[in-house]
C-alpha cells in the first residue's frame, strides 16, 4: 500500500521551499500538480513520473493520487503555498475517506500565501486577522458577505485570498464597499503580487484607492486595522508595545 | 550601514527551516534571539556571535538589533514560526522608525504555528479562518472577546494563539464559552503541542470537552466551522467539492 505526500511548496522559489517539502518529492515515484507548480520544482523531479493537470480539476487530482497509492506507489500532490490553507489537503483527505482506502497521508505545510504576501509588505499581521477567499465557486457569496462585515465589525486585519479572476471581477468591489462601512477611507491595504517569487509586485494603498491598482489571482490583499499605519513605505500593524 | 534580517524559523527543526532562513542566519554576524529558538538553531551559528534574551524583552531585543546594524553588524533576529504573525517584524519596523534609523530590514517569513498545527491534525483550514491571540498583555481583553464573539457568528474556522500560560488560565475558558453560543458542543476542535517538531502531541476534541486537555503556550487550538468533521482521525473543514 503506498502513500501520498501533500506538499506545499511556499511561495514557488527554492529559497522558500522547506527541506521537508523536497524530501517529500524526491522520495515520490510519482509527481501529481497543476502545471505552473510543477515547473516550479523541475530540478527536484527528473527521472520521476510527472502528471500536469489543469485548474478545477481538484477532485480528479486526488483520485488519481489515490489509485496510484493503492497500487503501490508514493505519490506527492503538490500546491503551491501551504496545502492546508484553501489547498489539496482537505480534498484529498474526503476523497480517502468516501473511498475507504487505507492509503496513508501526509500534509507537509508550507509557507503561505499570506505570510510571503505580508513579509514583502512589512508586518501588516501583528495582530488578530481574519483570512477569507473571495472565490464563490464553491462558497455561497452571502457567506463571504457576511463574513467580510463581520471581520469588518470586529477590526480584524483581513487577508483576501482569490481576490479577482478574469471570470470574478464584482467581488472585490463588493468587499471593498463592505468594509468601508466599518473602516476609513484611509486605511492601509497592501496589494502584492507573486509574493516572494519571481515577477513580485507590491503595491501600499488605500481602502479609498485600492480598485485603481491591478488586482487577479495570483494577487493577495491584505487590509488594514484601525491601526495599521505606514511608515517608511511599510505597512504595520502595531502590537501596541510601548517603544 | 548594517542590516537586519528577521527570520522565521519555522517550527523549530531543520526539516521545516526555508534555505532562505538558514542563509539569512549564515549571513549574519550576530544572532538575536529568545533562548528556545536559539537552542533550536545552534548547528547554524557556530563562529558566530550568539545573544540569548528573555521572553518580554522584545522591544530591547530590537534596539540592540538596531544599535548593531547602525554600527555596521548585519544581525539577525530570530523568531519561531513566522515573524510577520504575532513576532517581531512589526516591533522592529517600529524601533527603526521611532529612532530614524536607516538600516535595512529584511522580514523573511516561516511555516507559521498554525500551519504546522492545521498538517497535523488534518485538514480544518480549508475554510475561511480567523486568527486571534487570547494573550491580553497587550491587547484589552473586551477587544479579544468581540472578535471571538463575531468570528463565532461569522461561522469562521478559529485558530488560537497564546490560548494560556502560567499567569493566564481564564481566557480560554471564556473564550470557549462565547463560541458556545454560536457553535454545537460536538463542534470539533483540534489541540496540537509543539506541532512539527519534538515533543509533538495532538488531540481531537469537542468544544463540549475541549478544556479536559492540557493546553500551553506551546499549544495551538484550532476550533472548526459548522461543517467540520472527524474522518478517520483527522480533522477535516469541506471546502464544498461534490467527491
Amino acid at each position: 500500500m503506498g502513500k501520498v505526500f501533500v506538499i506545499g511548496i511556499g511561495p514557488g522559489e527554492e529559497n522558500y521551499m522547506t527541506p521537508a517539502a523536497k524530501e517529500g518529492i524526491i522520495s515520490s515515484d510519482i509527481i501529481i500538480g497543476y502545471k505552473t507548480y510543477i515547473d516550479l520544482i523541475r530540478p527536484f523531479t527528473e527521472g520521476k513520473k510527472v502528471i500536469d493537470s489543469g485548474m478545477k480539476k481538484e477532485i480528479e487530482r486526488c483520485n488519481l493520487a489515490v489509485d496510484l497509492a493503492e497500487a503501490g506507489s508514493t505519490v506527492a500532490l503538490v500546491s503551491s503555498g501551504d496545502p492546508g490553507i484553501y489547498g489539496m489537503a482537505g480534498a484529498l483527505l474526503e476523497v480517502k475517506h468516501e473511498r475507504k482506502s487505507p492509503i496513508e497521508i501526509e500534509v507537509i505545510p508550507g509557507v503561505t500565501a499570506v505570510s510571503a504576501a505580508a513579509a514583502v509588505l512589512g508586518a501588516p499581521l501583528m495582530h488578530d486577522f481574519a483570512v477569507i477567499s473571495l472565490s464563490d465557486l464553491l462558497t455561497d457569496w452571502e457567506v463571504i458577505k457576511k463574513r467580510l462585515a463581520l471581520a469588518g465589525e470586529g477590526d480584524f486585519v483581513i487577508a483576501l485570498y482569490n481576490p479577482k479572476s478574469k471570470g470574478r471581477v464584482t467581488q472585490i468591489e463588493e468587499a471593498r464597499s463592505i468594509l468601508l462601512q466599518h473602516r476609513k477611507n484611509s486605511t492601509p491595504v497592501g496589494i502584492v503580487r507573486n509574493a516572494k517569487r519571481q515577477g513580485e509586485e507590491m503595491t501600499i494603498t488605500t481602502l479609498e484607492e485600492m480598485l485603481l491598482h491591478p488586482i487577479d489571482m495570483f494577487t493577495m490583499v491584505i487590509i488594514g486595522n484601525s491601526n495599521t499605519l505606514v511608515q517608511d513605505g511599510k505597512m504595520i500593524t502595531p502590537r501596541g508595545y510601548h517603544l
